[in-house]
């Protein structure tokens, strides 16, 4: 495949499988068809697509970094969709390109996505600068999570200015977004009771900001007094490494009220974190945390797959939930084991 | 050494090695002499001590369990020894037995401890139902908490009925010590500005409750509206597993004035814990947890201390950090070698 031969909307044929140059080549373009592919090659884990995904990965690397990286969370219910839409129709109204991913661990039971009802989305759909792309529906949270950090890379390198990195607020999986993001943002509903809102602890000091959707007809007022609850919430909170103070604010995605501000919250953010270099700092932690985070995962791994330890792990298991001996003999009977 | 031979109040001669057997016995006799020492042989890196230190634990596990486990955590200036002093003395004049702990990463440096300053503590010093033991002074943050935690079931088998566990609230102990106790207790001053007070974010969240302290004085009025609050704020925190709402109340323990209501808290907590079943479930859950945090950390010391990774993974690092390679790639290249 030539230079002339791979124009934008060059469309795949079934199976039909490119070298890593040519779908670099393709990616670099921004064509769909073969971004969307190389990711297939990338979630896939068949041995040999997924070492040619990581040779695209690699030469993709040079062209990848030039995006806001957005993580937004938020319990089902809370307007998530139709949020993504408004907001997404914003940034591209602007004549920015929007790629829209999810990080759904649910998916792996119901072979489904958070993604999947496209419907709430259906401005984004049909726009031409967005491409939204369902969160893996197979695999270990690490393994979602790995798979995601590498498509922001395919799509940073396809000329994506903007990426969503969705994930519904109620398991471990805000956590990874958290650290695969440049700007993390909670959606909350007002008046819904605290308790009700099934927000795991911890992730609201995760938030760089917090949006009360749904404030519009009866529920302005309670989404106004939300906010101010919130603001003084996140005021308790010490402030972050970069000085960033979270922000709270109300909006409503369907009356597309507020969603402007929302933005300019997020580039306030970026202009605030890039001249303090706080920007890049982070996303070089996020590099050396993931590199970390794969080793360790992968140790785990390797341990806990032993046939000796498997042998062994649960009757030890037991004898320290009866306090029959303590875990750290017990972890150090099990490494013995290990090492043999 | 026979029972007779093992009062209460034996003094170890210097150098005096006991067997097992003889240590588990002064132990539960609450021998202070025996009980420190065999606290230094847990803290000690020499093999023999600490196989001796692990036969005493696995003697002593059927008979611990028993205290109440609280963390007390603060930064600098916020008054914890005068708190634990206080609180302590509140303790003991009820007849209870006190134990003070301490985790301090710090003193690995100063080789010091946050308890050494027992002058604020003088009454619990001469208290002959408290015992007070410092941070182990050397290792890493995991190979202290492991000792502490052990130091714990030590206590608790020589009848210690409360356990306090010491932290400062900057560093990451108190996830730590968050997991080894019953009752997280975080220490606030009121109107110290928030973003001065140099707590870690995500620590407010571990608190069951909140004593804003010092409140006497001039403060009171501040410490009032502080108290409010936080109580806010942790209301719109969502509830914890348990159903437990954490607390925030002010108090004075250079003034004695509310104590009483702190201790009140953590009891009302313990028969709210205990009713619903969650105390032990939590402590499970901790054991489990220990055991799966010692293997992870046996592993990761295993593999970074592996000469043919120590050699690579400098410049494969700067690999990922400069974006020449992915975290991915890299981490699967040192497990490649890891292997082998």
């Amino acid at each position: 495949m030539s230079k002339d031969s791979t124009p934008k909307d060059y469309k795949l044929k079934r199976h039909q499988v490119l070298n890593p140059d040519q779908y670099v080549e393709g990616i670099r373009l921004g064509n769909i068809s073969i971004l969307s592919q190389a990711i297939t090659l990338i979630e896939s884990t068949n041995e040999k697509h997924e070492d040619l995904g990581q040779q695209i990965i690699e030469k993709c690397l040079p062209f990848s970094g030039n995006s806001i990286r957005i993580g937004i969370t938020g319990v089902p219910g809370v307007g998530k969709s139709t949020f993504i839409n408004t907001l997404g129709k914003q940034i591209t109204s602007e004549g920015k390109k929007l790629a829209v991913l999810a990080i759904d661990p649910s998916s792996q039971r119901t072979k489904g996505s958070i993604l999947g009802d496209k419907t709430r989305m259906e401005d984004l759909v049909s726009d031409l600068n967005a491409f939204i792309r369902p969160s893996p529906s197979a695999g270990s949270l690490g393994g979602v999570a790995r798979a995601t950090r590498e498509t922001i890379i395919l799509c940073e390198a396809a000329g994506f200015d903007v990426i969503f990195i969705e994930t519904v607020g109620v398991g471990q999986s805000e956590t990874v977004v958290h650290s695969m993001v440049d700007f993390f943002l909670l959606l909350m509903l007002a008046g819904a009771g605290d308790e009700l809102q099934g927000i795991k602890r911890g992730i609201m000091e995760m938030a760089d900001a917090i949006a009360i959707n749904k404030a519009d007809g009866d529920n302005l007022i309670k989404a106004k007094a939300a906010r101010m609850e919130y603001e003084n919430a996140l005021h308790l909170f010490p402030a972050s490494e970069s000085g960033w103070i979270p922000k709270a604010e109300i909006c409503s995605a369907t009356a597309n009220f507020n969603i402007d501000k929302i933005w300019e919250i997020i580039q306030t953010y970026q202009r605030h974190q890039l001249s303090s270099g706080y920007w890049q700092n982070k996303r070089k932690n996020q590099a050396k945390y993931w590199m970390h985070e794969t080793i360790n995962e992968s140790l785990m791994h390797l341990f806990y797959s032993n046939p000796n330890i498997k042998v062994m792990i649960e009757s030890l298991e037991k004898e320290v939930l009866e306090n029959k001996t303590s875990p750290f003999k017990a972890a150090k009977t099990l490494m013995a084991t290990f090492k043999i």
